[in-house]
């Protein structure tokens, strides 16, 4: 059981974003952040910023920053934004050609599992699972972090 | 988020041996009855003997058939035999290579969504989610099925 690269990329900027506070990041930094394609992000920055999630500052010292505060964002509605679909079984997707449709019993007991799952992501905001700064030390290769690192070190 | 193909299949198939009873069914009548390919429910098969859900009897007539009954078999466990892993995010999977990986928090709440979702399906077992030979039918291309056609008229 897999949920989207994308997800887990929309998680991971959100949070380097939480860390960022009002400081605005870039997705380059971000993708160098994270060791991730800069073209992938860019989708996520897209669908993350029409959602309300990241405002996008324009121009030449622009960049992405928080739109809510993290207490504000949940996690559940992240993912439910994110997800193309929940399709545990073929029953749940588009073009679905099982032969059972109609009959068949397990895309109820699906169905209740799947609100399981995300009921408990509801219970989370970002600021549950927004880190520091620091703990993207030694993976940002920014000035920024490197004179954080200096002043640390 | 998706479950692989694999498990969809593993559940059509214990469904289908379910409703046959004691009649052994064969990969090749599962196959047609739900429009798979024949090696794919080979390797299916495969995986539900080896995990005790089916009882191979080899021979000329041989053919599957369940090994428990099916209040006995709960859909939770099959779906941890069939399924490769839940990385519902990267450091879930095998060469994560998340750089976060150690201080995050997303992990532990990740784990818990995935631990509710399971244990809706270890509430459910195939008598839960069975249907009748007849649920199959018009689907079925055998001379079983035919005739069952005919004499429901």
């Amino acid at each position: 059981m897999r949920l989207t690269n994308f997800s887990d990329y929309a998680l991971r900027m959100l949070m380097y974003a939480a860390s960022a506070g009002d400081r605005l990041i870039t997705i380059e930094e971000t993708a160098r952040t994270f060791k991730v394609s800069k073209t992938h992000l860019n989708k996520v920055a897209n669908t993350l910023t029409r959602g309300g999630y990241l405002k996008a500052v324009r121009g030449r010292s622009g960049g992405l920053v928080l739109r809510l505060r993290p207490e504000m964002i949940r996690i559940g509605d992240v993912i439910r934004l994110t997800e193309p679909d929940f399709a545990v079984v073929e029953c749940f997707a588009t073009g679905n050609q099982c032969v059972l449709t109609g009959s068949c019993k397990l895309s109820s007991m699906f169905g209740e599992a799947i609100a399981s799952f995300q009921s408990i992501l509801d219970r989370y905001t970002l600021a549950d699972v927004a880190l520091m700064p620091q703990d993207f030390l030694g993976r940002l290769s920014t000035p920024q972090a490197s004179s954080v690192a200096r002043s640390r070190g």
